[in-house]
């Protein structure tokens, strides 16, 4: 099965930004995270941070609610709101990736944006929240939130992004090709089984 | 990761029982399908032709429908509906069977009856509707409906038993440990990847 292109989806905290990374090693592809990022932000306009803070969350109801990084601002976006045009910057970007040849793709709703090319392979990591709370302390350190409230609200936000832009249901298995919990079979065994699939013909 | 039972859920036509069976096979463990039915009529008194149409469909709103088999009816059932017995039976029997040694077992929702053992890999099988209606032409033959209909009347059946019984979404990943669509990857690499999984230590 020769996939080119890895969409990884993943729950706050469940390891599928290391998964991908070590898959795009193994294979030798290149994997876009932050720099997928920065591609948006050369594009949009927006700043980098604000990206993050909002590519994967709730969309922004405030029609005119700019959040432009200095050097690029439009200040005038045809009636869309910020969240809209950042949509759609995304998917623009999301495509011009998987065009240029093999790579790993993490988040984004890439997996949705990508569900018409052939040569994907479509992955969801998650985990139970015992584990994806332990992995987010060690991580990123202690916040004045408690770490189970912080990884319920990033999924919440994440889900509602993409059940808003896809009108899919977040963490449906038949959305991917192949789901897996990190915390059971171990992020290094996700690995090893993403890269058999990969590399068959 | 030593896991002695596998449960394995599927949508109709995924080649679920097929990859059940290949995998017990191979790892050299009972198969529950069939006999798992035979178990549940030899202890409810209800027909196996019963058990098949009623054991994994949706709950029977009819407190006194009675189905039994000419052999073991009882003619009361306490007030519980015939669904509401038959689902007792179920998880009776998946948690002795789980008990007796390391097996796989198809369906009837054992994924959520043995939830809570630790010895367990919960895996959900999928794939695409044409694959599905395909696949169920080739196996089981033409029929009055049309493939399509035959799948998503199954699929809807299954999803509200489950959801009625469990209170938990169908088809979610996060049920799951490993979820697979056979039409992507196929059904003889989604064995391998079981196999691979329950062979380690």
């Amino acid at each position: 099965m020769k996939k080119n292109v890895i969409t990884i989806s993943r729950q706050f905290g469940s390891g599928g930004r290391t998964i991908g990374r070590e898959l795009a090693n193994r294979l030798g592809i290149p994997f876009y995270d932050k720099e997928l990022v920065e591609q948006i932000a050369l594009e949009s306009g927006f700043s980098t941070q604000y990206i993050e803070e909002n590519g994967e969350h709730a969309p922004n109801k405030n029609r005119f609610a700019y959040a432009f990084s200095g050097t690029g601002g439009h200040g005038f976006l045809g009636g869309m709101t910020t969240a809209d045009f950042l949509w759609t910057i995304q998917c623009n970007v999301i495509m011009q990736l998987a065009d240029k040849g093999p790579c790993v793709i993490v988040g984004r709703n890439a997996d949705y944006i990508l569900k018409d090319r052939k040569d994907c392979l479509h992955v969801y990591i998650h985990a139970d929240e015992d584990f994806r709370a332990d992995r987010i302390v060690r991580l990123y350190g202690e916040s004045e939130k408690s770490p189970m409230s912080r990884l319920q609200e990033k999924d919440k936000r994440r889900t509602i992004n993409y059940e808003h832009y896809t009108g899919r249901t977040w963490g449906k298995a038949a959305n991917y090709d192949i789901s897996l919990n990190s915390g059971v079979i171990g992020v290094s065994q996700c690995v090893d089984i993403l890269v058999n699939l990969c590399q068959d013909d």
